[in-house]
């Protein structure tokens, strides 16, 4: 009953004809060589079987079944070790990895459209993938030239998978509370010790070997956050040759009973004086990780998108199909009992919503995946900082709004079965509690909001988002459609980003009291500019395909109609301020 | 893990202080000789005794162990048989009931408070005592002397329990598609037929009959929603001497797999021919069922309120206890490691914004409660009706805001939690699981919208919501505190109503399209109606014991300033109308 369809026609509306990500490229020199449009649209093509016809099928025996735990193996659901054999031999783990050691080397326009549909069809399956993705970012951007030559190969290839330690049980948001220790050994190695838990993949039965990133702390570490040193500690040790060699005490002591995502091997894992390779410079493990961490967390926020395209696709083909009712401006299928409920105004309600939040989203993903690109291949160094700089504010935009809006959108998809939604048989309701974890993971969205108000709008005097105000503005001036009111959205932004700018200073609860509030205003403003992209390229279009670019025009309408006046109570919640958030002590709560 | 603890002083504030609920007693006549203020309190504190020591120590392994289907019968989870036969022994299921039928005729008032206690406990034990209650509503309110007689003492009882069997697989919200049929016999009896789907406790092994109200068309009924009648059909047939008499032909099928109330069974029910009784008039069922069904709305509105109030106890204990980082003003706990994050302004938000929504629910269901026991009880026809007139506005709205707010609660209670959150181990995610369904059955809430909107405000040329307006406004202008966010509120409320009954003739679709929405505005002017009279009470009483009274200041001040503003995005959205809605055709979602 669960069937996904990659939406290729709209991932390439947007990368095509939305950002023309072929002309990007082209200018490129390292992505020239690689990719253009014709290649693009046929990973995309191979992508969307591989995720429709391969992995969707998987999902809901996947979440039936879930991971048995047993004697210190985890064995994944029926399925899964096969469909990962064909994944891994199409290449898909390494399909941003570097080309020095064996990835492919893609750009992450085209990764975050691949992720997408990896998410729409199983985020169990997903994850196993994107952590070891995301584990070779931070190996390829850190680590020694032994250590990449060593460990990228197998891991983009996907023989081996890679996995991320940080959370230990006192200490999730607050990372400088770990207790995980490293013993300098005399032939340069370390020794680890410690528990982690919520570890992602920390074992599996899908690969020959499983290279965990631990956080953990040198003797004589200075205290808090700025003594974490980040390290390499593989499953079984790897001789000289390639070959593993010993087990190393690195093991799982039990797996978790969760919500969702019950396909992935959430797992507490004890090391017990494990051999580890210091991954970087001793006491700067937590920047290092941020490499992998900011991959991941658009790869997170992503879910959110994959989760509520899938659970939009199931909702619209239900509402075309069930009959209920008849509609308020008369029958519509008079020649039926009643009408299809996609002709009653809150149906559509709900399913323009999710649209309008999904392919805003999307637009907004490849947005920064275009940035990340520029910031990693552009010859100018000018260019690569201003991308740079825009990935740093956008990226916790895009892991907090995608998955606020997945949620939104996946209960939507659900309500719109009506009771049909909250049994299994549709799987409408496990996208919700599948999606529901993207929240929380890889720094809860609260988490990110803090980070984008705090660290991105505020530390910096504003300059980032000066810079994406500005990139805004000029597009406004000649956006055929929608121009006031993308305007007017970008001033209540920059409005209430200056008014906070002139009261954070003496009001020191100000930002963790408005952040979460601040981050959705932000998101909708972005979204806002991508709607006005995406309807300023239908309008030139839509001589070519009619039916398909008015519909673009049509969701651009609703979302600047209903969606964007959230940004109304947003704005003055936000400057009602902190002060109503303290006036009852810890007791009285 | 899962503890829960009956917010006895919150309730009795609500009753007592805030509504003065023993002075309308007392004026009652026939509430006057049943309850007092005492008799209140002791049935408050007995009621909190049964739901939090009896039942809520169920909830974690029923909803492991979930309600096992075989051969035709249900067995529920371990200890919900001792449970009910303790619980019905208390006389809990007939609380609210006609005393000439052995009910204990306890005013709504106090029955919406013990609902709330039985919902935090544990939904699906909730639902075979609020089903059997609301089918006892319907059968004292329409059923023949005679099968009042044979079937409410035994109802009340909890020796049996009710059922209501509306939907079939092709007729949810539109009733008037049922197939089931009735057959009349010479003897006065009917035959039952059909098959209906998503009946509460269909069947289960608490009771020793199973009594369904079955909603069916009689041979030559009108079509639709006119040729519908309602039939009490006994799962065993009763003797003249109430004893138990052969087995009817009403057989359970198979039951659900849901995403939560899994200790609820959901059944399929085929009845073969089985024999039933007309309740009420031929062909007014739908009427005759309304009875039970605005009842169950309230309860299971109630249901939101109770989930959120369990999340909100679990996460506010919680806050106060996980360390994590320090505060943003400086150090709370200087000789720990870091901070409860109680300290932190985001954690603060999301409990505040469970509270205020949790409290303010109360509020308004003890205020729909006392509309209830004036409809019911008041010596003049005309307060009767102005009462009547209340229950049928507030109703849907306390159905849906109270479940929306209930999901964004358990949601939020949740992600307190972070990634702890998600796991099993401490009920959380359970609770996000079983708050779900109250926003999908007893009518989704977009069809409460519809009802809120289409039939209760713009059908009866806005009188009904005129009466609520007056007396909001006639209290805001005493008030001692909010009264300008108060009247703002409510001014928003009128012109958006004005302007919809200024449009609605002339565009179909424009209720469908907005209704949630307005149903939204329209439940956040309600509680900030009962936030300003918690307000002014708590400023009243402020001398008697500071603490909780300034707590509830506190949180009326958080609700005012950070809440309320939502209703900006939702006027503006409103009146974007449905034009946005309709510009793309059934093919192109």
């Amino acid at each position: 009953m669960t069937t996904y369809t990659a939406p290729l026609r709209d991932m390439r509306f947007v990368l095509h004809d939305v950002f023309n990500a072929p002309a990007l490229w082209a200018r490129l020199p390292a992505l020239a060589e690689r990719i253009d449009a014709e290649t693009a649209d046929a990973i995309l093509e191979e992508a969307a079987k591989v995720t429709s016809q391969l992995i969707a099928p998987l999902s809901r025996n996947g979440d039936e079944q879930g991971v048995h735990f047993e004697a210190g193996t985890v064995t994944t659901p029926y399925g899964f070790r096969e469909a990962w054999h064909i994944y891994r031999e199409g290449g898909w783990v390494g399909l941003g990895g570097n080309p020095e050691h064996g990835g492919m080397g893609m750009p992450k326009m085209l990764g975050v459209l691949f992720e997408e549909m990896l998410y729409a069809a199983d985020c169990s399956f997903s994850l196993y993938s994107a952590l070891s993705a995301g584990s070779c970012l931070a190996i390829d951007a850190h680590a020694s030239e032994a250590l990449k030559a060593t460990y990228l190969p197998p891991l983009y290839e996907g023989r081996w998978a890679g996995t991320m330690c940080l959370t230990e049980p006192h200490a999730g948001t607050d990372l400088g509370l770990i207790r995980s220790r490293a013993e300098p050994q005399a032939d340069g190695s370390y020794r680890i010790s410690g528990s982690k838990i919520f570890i992602t993949g920390g074992e599996q039965d899908l690969t020959e070997n499983i290279i965990h990133l631990v956080l953990a702390k040198l003797p004589d570490a200075p205290a808090g956050a700025k003594g974490i040193s980040l390290f390499l500690v593989p499953k079984y040790l790897v001789e000289a040759d390639g070959s593993l060699g010993r087990r190393n005490p690195a093991h799982c002591g039990s797996i978790e009973h969760k919500m969702g995502i019950k396909a992935s091997a959430t797992c507490v894992m004890n090391f017990d004086g494990a051999v580890g390779y210091l991954v970087g410079e001793p006491n700067k493990g937590l920047a290092a990780m941020f490499t992998m961490m900011n991959y991941e967390r658009l790869s997170i926020g992503i879910q959110g998108i994959g989760c509520a395209e899938a659970s939009y696709q199931s909702a619209a083909r239900y509402a075309n199909e069930r009959l209920q009712s008849r509609a308020a401006s008369g029958p519509q299928a008079k020649d039926k009992a009643a009408d299809p409920i996609i002709h009653h105004g809150d149906v559509r309600r709900m399913l323009l919503t999710m649209r309008t939040l999904t392919e805003g989203g999307r637009a907004f993903a490849a947005y920064v995946g275009q940035q990340l690109d520029l910031a990693r291949y552009a010859e100018d160094a000018g260019e690569r900082e201003h991308a740079q700089r825009l990935v740093a504010l956008l990226t916790p935009v895009a892991k907090a709004f995608f998955t606020d809006n997945g949620l939104e959108s996946c209960v939507l998809g659900q309500q719109v079965y009506g009771g049909h939604g909250y049994i299994r048989e549709w799987g409408q309701e496990q996208r919700v509690r599948d999606v529901r974890i993207a929240q929380i993971y890889e720094g809860t969205n609260g988490i990110q909001a803090l980070d984008l108000l705090g660290r991105k709008v505020l530390a910096d005097g504003g300059q980032a988002l000066a810079s994406f105000a500005a990139e805004v503005r000029a597009f406004s001036l000649d956006a055929p459609l929608h121009r006031e009111a993308l305007q007017a959205s970008l001033a209540r932004l920059e409005a209430t980003s200056a008014w906070l700018r002139s009261r954070a200073g003496q009001e020191p609860n100000l930002v963790s009291a408005v952040a979460v509030e601040y981050l959705q205003l932000f998101g909708l403003t972005a979204y806002a500019y991508m709607w006005a992209r995406m309807a300023a390229t239908a309008l030139a279009k839509r001589d070519e395909d009619g039916a398909f670019h008015e519909a673009k025009l049509a969701c651009a309408e609703f979302y600047f109609q209903r969606v964007l006046p959230r940004g109304l109570g947003l704005e003055a919640s936000i400057r009602a301020g902190s002060g109503s958030l303290y006036g009852m002590s810890a007791e009285q709560f």
